[in-house]
């Protein structure tokens, strides 16, 4: 079966393939009256963009989104939100040894074992082209959403973390990597630029923070916060991995040592002396920093061959020509801004539609 | 808003309090024809049963389930299969301590915050008894999915990994641990018996995997068989992070090094070489085993004094008392295998519907 | 499939059969601090209940309901409210003769297409005896939507009609045919007598009028508020047609005569002139009362042999003995007023979900 | 709220304005490999079509649709079906009057009071225009149920009724009003006429028949196949009543007569000898043809002054110029059958997830 509707009250739909005519989502349930253009939306969308640095995919796409329904006078009318985002760079190259041959890692031979038949051109609906079709619906999210601040970055690139004591929130937009520690930035130029060389490619750990959720967002017990955001971020291509604050580090604390003490503060509202849990308890929101870190394999798009088979049963070897992201980390930054959002604009009508 | 439904075409929902009289799971969208009693159920019950060993909460609950409706002559009729289960051991304590404060890392503030009001006797709706039902539901999914063995078992606990070398699959039973690696298992007894006598805890981390699942099996894009599994395992208590296959650690893999080769098999199926994928690509089942990890905190409830704030907002330590487990991530493990099987089962129909 | 859940936000799930040892309801999405306890579910029970007077079926359920989960100190708390009924009076009559033959109209042929099997004591599932875990649910609705006045009551029988002219809202529980028109309760007595000694069975038509209904609630396009109203009702038992407002009427009036022409009023709010269209437009609800009429069949137990086939294909002659309603249109109201209920609480939290 | 999405495993989302860019639909959950292309499609939404008689509004649109995803080589790939079509002649007309002041019997009131606000060129997002995205949605849908034959017609039209003696199913496509009798069509051609030239309006009731539904199709309890196709019919605009079967007459028969009697077939299949039931028992198919029928209010869209208020509450008179249909049941005879087709599409794939 295929899903292609995320959410439950605030909810999108998106389709569309890598080499198809466009690309897009619907996004309905969205309350009436928020001020939304295509202006509101195009920033997002230039962020995830291909084509806009070296250590990118040379796909150009000018992503221009289109609204087609759902606002009137420039407001939100509260009926479905329909965007559009054509493909211009299909490149009409040979697609002959894919459409053959299942490249170990993708998702072409489990595609044709689910369905029997598959979209081959540019991995088709698995390509993460379809993202860009979640930062357009995130963006229509934020706007649902004004009291929250999200932003994520890279934490890790090609094994190489961050110094956390480096951490600057400036210098995430002033990279090509998203990345707060501008001496991991300068790093992380020659790992991909010598991934790219080598046709190889890299993995990446982005972290997401969302400041400003208040204490309650949350719908138990299997729309948690955080089992939603985990749905979310293991949704978007390549991600492997998905924890909350201390996430598999906390396996490794003791009650003490990962316990977050609350203190009385001036406003009513607790301060809290630590964020091991990442915002969430019992999966509702405390009021912290909501703080999940996604983990991204290296894509298997690479040039050295990789022993596999055709479509029908013989052995071949196929390296993975075409244009790539040799980090495909790196743009997945946007994208899990863009989840996060979705989830908590989501989880602020549900809570809303319960407590009033 | 609360949502205790999970699946999209073999859904369960489950209800009750941990000391409320009862607890329980309706099945939903089964199939008909399937064998089921209540002795088809029990054992997987037992398996998490609490008071079984010192290693666990003392708490005695019989955990006998009854079946109220869905079945007839043995068999399931394909109509909602009501799963009860009395709570028997509910221990008449002062609960007045944690009715005024909150339990810092427990879901008593967010469960205020939200509601504005709780059933705070022994963690309510929050507490981990809840689990019983979803082990009663999975007893029911595995009926559904006879071609699939899922196993799962403790690969850490307390920061302490097993030896892969020594897995032993016939171990798993063989100690209170789930632990496959016996020489691990000895250590992990001092471990435990440490934490409890000290009045903390530890954490731990599970792996579970599925054997037997057909390429095929999954619903790409936002009911992919990994979204799912990511909701599914970080909706149980305690739960901090979820990876599928290598996880985090793929992401300081080069493309080359993550690769699962393929090659022709004699039954017209792929040999796979390497499973770093954990038996998932584009959201979809390869056919290789399904591998997912799962990160548990440590239990919040310790004797160590914490601070914290009081229902009305002055300053106070609190220190749990009462029967608990000092390490939730042993009885978490038959917990996983049962979403593992919810998950599965739903995915199974959903496939079966899209492809016949 | 089998969905035995109902709503969006608001939702409820039953299970059961009607010879099995109890039947029941899950309501979820309830809003937190509403008072709630047996007491305030028990007296719509005992409206539904069978065996108050002679002209329902003999079968004596006292239908006591249980709160299992969901509510403490008197209040509900956000989480599952598990309702559960037991069945007491299952007769152990020999249903060998349901068993091997289909009861033409009755959905035991239909159920035996679907699932290859089924409970035949008593109609199993397919028994009207579902409904009082409707009626249950629906009394927690109620909680959810105190501006909202609800009556349900029988503007025909066996094809006598009321005058409407002798509509009076006290009749209605002061006869066993919730008859708004006394003098037609007396025909009525006469017709169920008729039919009930002659071993045949008359249908009804059920009118509900939901008064209090703020202007904005329902959901378009396919969550409207009418379009939930007819599945609603066309789900209850032996439910043949749905209107709203002027319903089929209205597909001979002319624009003109069909106008619902508005007037300021005095509070901000427009004075309807009419309400042909029963209280709803573009399926949203005006401020008008609320008006939906179903029509119940005449149920299908009756006593002369009517021609049929067995289970393994023969010819056969089958008459339904035991213990039936000779109208179950009649015992319909309270079960069309609880789902006016349910949808309307879901409805409600919906509106709020969007609009705030 | 809003829920623009239909269905439960195949699911359509429809989304634009009578008077923006275009419009559309996303269908997911489509089978892969089912033959489909444009030509597929536009000769339903052809039969939709305003402008091709007098009896219709003189927007003159071409409704041609675009696949813009989801089929590969003019197949389905089993990946969401994105389908558009462009909005062509919005007339320039000065929207002041409507804008300002509610038109009775539309939406218009009700959705300023749900959303403060509404797009009110063309009725907006409640125009009836939205419905050829539901015929596009429709014709995938015929794709998924080969073994399915519908047909809908009118059976009476402003008060006049068919003979149905002189039922012709050849008729039914040889004019303008999809009507199976000759003579009553002629006799709706006056009728029509006249309501035209009087600026008014005149109702109609649409029958709708599919033969070749197995035994079986249908959802128990609330997904019922009866359930489903009233909430499907009810959303359509305009429509405010809807029968199976017998429906509203089936309250006046007595059990004897409204039986269906059944006798043993060749096939193995029973022979019905009546079709009271209009082809389901239980919520489920029977292998009957299904029967249902829709009652249309006459549109509110008249000359004829009308008493109403403004936007600001002020008392107002308002007309409804602008084209227009003078019957509205006239075109919706083909979106009663998309409708149709798109829950039994649903109802076949729910069948085939739970039986196999």
């Amino acid at each position: 079966m295929s899903f292609n509707t995320f959410g439950r009250v605030f909810r999108f739909t998106t389709w569309g393939e890598s080499h198809g005519p466009a690309l897009g989502a619907v996004v309905d349930g969205c309350p009436p009256g928020l001020a939304l253009s295509e202006e509101d939306i195009q920033p997002w969308l230039d962020k995830r963009r291909p084509g806009t640095s070296r250590f990118t995919t040379q796909r150009q796409e000018p992503d221009r989104v289109c609204i087609l329904s759902g606002t009137f006078e420039g407001r939100t009318t509260g009926t479905p939100i329909s965007l559009m985002i054509e493909n211009v760079d299909q490149r009409s190259k040979d697609y002959s040894e894919v459409a053959l041959a299942y490249r170990p890692g993708h998702a072409d031979y489990a595609y044709d074992a689910k369905y029997g038949f598959r979209d081959y051109r540019g991995g088709g609906r698995s390509s993460a082209r379809e993202t860009a079709a979640r930062v357009a619906a995130g963006a229509v999210a934020r706007a649902v959403i004004p009291e929250v601040r999200i932003r994520a970055y890279l934490v890790e690139l090609g094994g190489d973390a961050i110094d956390r004591d480096a951490f600057d929130d400036a210098q995430i937009d002033a990279n090509p990597f998203f990345c707060p520690d501008a001496a991991a930035a300068a790093r992380w130029e020659a790992i991909v630029d010598g991934a790219r060389k080598a046709g190889s490619s890299v993995g990446a750990i982005v972290e997401c923070v969302a400041e400003g959720v208040p204490a309650g967002w949350g719908a138990p017990l299997y729309a948690k916060l955080d089992s939603e955001l985990a749905s979310a971020m293991m949704s978007i291509n390549a991600v492997k991995g998905v924890e909350i604050g201390d996430g598999f580090a906390a396996a490794r604390l003791t009650g003490e040592t990962n316990a977050d003490p609350m203190r009385p503060g001036n406003d009513g509202k607790p301060i809290f002396l630590a964020n091991h849990a990442g915002g969430i308890a019992g999966g509702i929101a405390t009021g912290q920093p909501v703080v999940v870190r996604v983990a991204l394999k290296p894509t298997s798009s690479i040039l050295t061959p990789v022993e596999t088979i055709g479509r029908h049963g013989q052995a071949a070897d196929i390296r993975t020509k075409g244009r790539h992201d040799p980090c495909v980390g790196i743009r997945a930054a946007p994208v899990v801004e863009a989840m996060m959002a979705l989830v908590l604009a989501d989880q602020k009508l549900l809570h809303r539609a319960q407590v009033g």
